[in-house]
């Protein structure tokens, strides 16, 4: 009979990478079995696969993983959204990077855990619903890929839960600033049937942070409106 | 950075109604963005959208907008059903009406608060699992649409989670009564993969009502044969 | 007005077979309705439905399930695995046999429950995610209807949660030793959205045992290095 208590927490696996905030683990494949691969359909580029999952979140971890892959010689290759965030209304996430070299890879799931933490900075928490904002600069690959971002310029995602909360937020925030929405998603579009409205948007910088934050603003007072105040599993950053 | 508890529950925003048991918030859009309005595939026949939505129950809720609806000039013009219920096996909602005048939408969704409040008292949440029932003595076009009601009949909905305790309750309901069956969910079929047999059915007002009765009966027993009484959130008015 | 607490514990429903582990209850419809029988698309050959049904677990039941039905005259109807796990990453289940004779099917039932709560010995759930095994030495029609597996062989069957702990469980579990991959599901892929990367496997008992133990061990080591033990709702057994 196995004792579970016979292993530490302090994994030794080669895969293990490390662990961030919102039960995100992060871990690298160096060589990955033929067979699995295949089923994958990923392609047959790479052997080395990085992984980032997380029970909570997905648009922070995407955020992260998309810088990550930027500074380093890496690929998404595939994101999943289960729905779950841990009893909450959201989705968690399951993001598949590859690359040639298992320090690159590497390094860059190392870099996503560490942007995971701070982009739980714009996570919102309530006993009654949450709210998820996200920031780029300038979206890269992943961004692109997930939610049809226009390279190089600025990205903005906003989710609100219940779901009516963010319909309000994606409201005010398109009348707030110039910017060009990109993706809109409800329990039945988009989602995993998550109980979230969620809109993304490109543009200049200026504009986009405008929306968000004009987002942000309304959906805290609707959340808030619902009787208790969010926890925050990080410092806010914008 | 943002300081949330600079902003108070009791919310200012226009758009704000009001919120009900089980997560429900209410809220006004007196204008809403001719862009978003588009990809919400609504129509366009409307400006001022009302919305409900809650974390946990939809039958309830969709009742409760039925009966707002018919005493308004207000329309359905979509509803989701989003996998939540706060960790439990069933469904939230996210209900959007459309209107001309602002305070007829208004009233509306004051309204479906209110009869949410009322509705939530066939809830029965217990440890192990979930019921949830409905009844209207005459169908509006909210139950048309939604579960395909006959209109001005009499309308029932029984739910029950595991999903196995909803078979049996379905069983003995269209065993009880002389009903219509006009509806039939189950994790794999109509559902957002909840834990939940569903049935709804048409027909005259005692026959409806009786199976109903059957079903909460039969299902309170099974449901507390699992070991936990449930937690009702509102009060039994069936 | 309903008094639920006049309501026993001590079921004595004619449909009640019993409850177990991982909030499961068995029953049993003597005759099921016509009308649901339609709308069951189970076909019409029995009238005597047996029900399993979990808010936690599918595979420990649906093994569960394969050695009631081999030990008796029932047969396979339909499986659902909603998306569930009372706010964890995972599934429930909705299983339905059928027979011609009331005490078989309930024999069967009685089996299935008593062997669920055998099966749960392999089932470890941290605050951080899951892990699920299930083995069968001769794979019966429910895990041949079920997961794929081949007829008489031996079945393995490995679920991580969060996601990426399962594909370094499967990379582990297909490399140690000789076994078929049979089926592969992601959050996208085969599950109701669940925040778990499955495989199962048929092969050699030898093989596939030892695969199962492979996947077993790196995946409790990777579950445990996020922080906190898992919990076992009944004796492991592998």
């Amino acid at each position: 009979m196995v004792d579970i208590h016979s292993i530490s927490t302090q994994c030794t696996r080669t895969e293990f990478v490390g662990t961030a905030v919102l039960d995100t683990i992060g871990l690298v494949i160096s060589g990955i079995d033929e067979t699995l691969l295949e089923k994958m359909n990923i392609g047959k580029k790479y052997r080395v696969l990085g992984l980032i999952s997380s029970r909570t979140g997905a648009a922070g971890q995407l955020t992260a993983m998309d810088d990550a892959v930027k500074a380093t010689n890496t690929e998404l290759l595939s994101f999943d959204l289960p729905r779950d965030t841990k009893g909450w209304g959201g989705h968690g996430n399951y993001i598949v990077i590859g690359g040639y070299d298992v320090s690159d890879v590497r390094h860059a799931v190392e870099l996503a855990l560490e942007l995971t933490n701070k982009n739980a900075g714009e996570l919102y928490i309530s006993q009654s619903g949450h709210l998820e904002f996200a920031y780029s600069a300038s979206a890269g690959e992943v961004l692109v890929k997930a939610f049809g971002a226009k390279p190089g310029e600025a990205f903005g995602f906003m989710a609100g839960s219940p779901a009516a909360i963010g319909l309000v937020m994606a409201d005010h925030a398109v009348k707030a600033a110039d910017i060009e929405l990109i993706n809109y998603m409800t329990p039945s579009i988009g989602t995993s049937h998550s109980n979230e409205m969620i809109i993304a948007f490109s543009g200049e910088a200026t504009a986009v942070k405008e929306a968000v934050l004009e987002g942000r603003q309304v959906g805290l007072e609707l959340l808030i409106s619902m009787g208790s105040y969010p926890e925050i599993p990080g410092t806010p950053y914008l």
